[in-house]
């Protein structure tokens, strides 16, 4: 099955277009969980039960769970198996590095773990992309403009006449791995989205920068004219609870949470 | 000590700019290592007891030990554990995210494991780099030019009669991280090597792409207008002793290899 038909029927299951971001933080987390041989891998599991009938999919930031190291390898391990198997993981890794690097990165995180899809960074050019490619069923959500104050250091770059993130977009776009590509846009690029969606509202689209990062969300969803887009949203969801919360408090909040966002979105699409 | 401080010790008690890559592929590694708990830790370990003394330091691709899951964590420390003080311990992970994020790598590279320095990707500009701009004594080596063929789809790029890659190298020198700040530079850019080294002498430089990847060492050193460079080369050495060598073949044959290519170098930078 390609991804975008995954996404597709994630999106339409939960009537959601929201992903979880499962960023991990021991000091974040409620005290709850801290009696358990692994609390991120708990902390994991608790939310994914609190929000998986009202979200499209989660996406696991691995700069997380490499600071845990065995621990956060066991807890990527057991949360992917908690999510359900119609729902989207997305790896957030930002790889990109030459072909036999590459490789390994997609053995690792596309064919050993199963995540559906990656983030990339395409700077090394096509060649260091390709390994990706490769795989069946996945998708890569390729840097084009990031949330981040300092994404105008480079992105914004003119060169005859078009900016760097749209070369990156067209560039990539022309190397017809339609089925497999899709752009990471920070919220913030209300105008930017909407001129992309008008033009390809077939690609997906991984969207951060709401929730904690701030951004209006009513004029984000006014402008893109696309369904294929997943807006991520971590500690606005995660960590509503507070540090602490009982079980019952936490499964009430964490779900509440994702039901309103995902309700939010809905309601603005419906406009 | 900052780390061109280190850097420059290291070159000269070796006598050599050479980094080696420990590329751990356990389909490569001498068959005599299997029987261990950790081959690739044990295979680590051999390597840098026969160059220790040869070589300024080694680069850990982050790949191939995220792929071995725990028992790469455990090759890693193991690794780093290995390496001598006085010599350089660089990890290849290319990584670049936003301010929150690029401070857990920081904390996981640099903190905990104590890698000298970290390969990184500024496509997402400044803020993204400033956590591992925070650490005494640590440096940064930002994708220049890449030594894989796509390396012309962006990093060419002219804005204003500027190349990507240049806009990269100035913006970033402009930002007064100067004994933080190196570049990653492919050993197939001769010209652009000269042209740099000609200007910023002082700015340590990665250089991978000779050995397995090919390309003209006495060229590449005749145009080299520095001493703070390292030249990775990881197949070539590593790998040289073949699948079926005994201990002895082993060490003589990666010393052996380590000491051919500082020598050659040395002898190619008196000329």
């Amino acid at each position: 099955m390609d991804y975008t038909t995954k996404l597709d029927a994630a999106i339409a299951s939960g009537k959601s277009n929201v992903v979880v971001g499962l960023d991990i933080d021991l000091d974040k987390i409620p005290a709850i969980f801290h009696k358990f041989p692994n609390p991120a891998l708990e902390f994991n599991r608790a939310v994914i039960t609190a929000t998986k009938d009202k979200v499209a999919g989660y996406k696991l930031n691995m700069a997380f769970y490499e600071y845990l190291e065995e621990k956060g390898l066991e807890a990527v391990r057991g949360t992917l198996a908690e999510i359900p198997d119609n729902l989207i993981k997305i790896c957030d890794a930002k790889r990109g590095d030459i072909a036999n690097t590459s490789e390994l990165y997609a053995r690792t995180y596309f064919d050993k773990y199963g995540f559906d899809s990656l983030t990339v960074n395409a700077y090394m050019g096509k060649d260091s992309l390709e390994p990706f490619f490769k795989r069946s069923g996945k998708l890569i959500y390729i840097l084009a403009l990031t949330s981040n104050e300092s994404s105008a250091d480079f992105q914004h770059d003119e060169s005859g006449g078009e900016k760097l993130y749209n070369k990156i977009i067209r560039k990539s776009l022309s190397w017809n791995e339609i089925d497999k590509t899709g752009f990471v846009f920070g919220a913030n690029y209300v105008n930017e989205l909407k001129q992309f969606t008008d033009s390809h509202p077939e690609v997906p689209l991984l969207i951060p920068g709401i929730g904690a990062q701030g951004n209006e969300l009513g004029e984000l969803i006014k402008n893109l004219h696309t369904d294929r887009f997943l807006i991520n949203s971590s500690r606005a969801i995660i960590y509503s609870a507070g540090i602490d919360c009982n079980e019952n408090q936490f499964f009430e909040s964490v779900s509440g949470a994702a039901k309103k966002l995902s309700g939010e979105i809905r309601d603005l699409k419906s406009l």
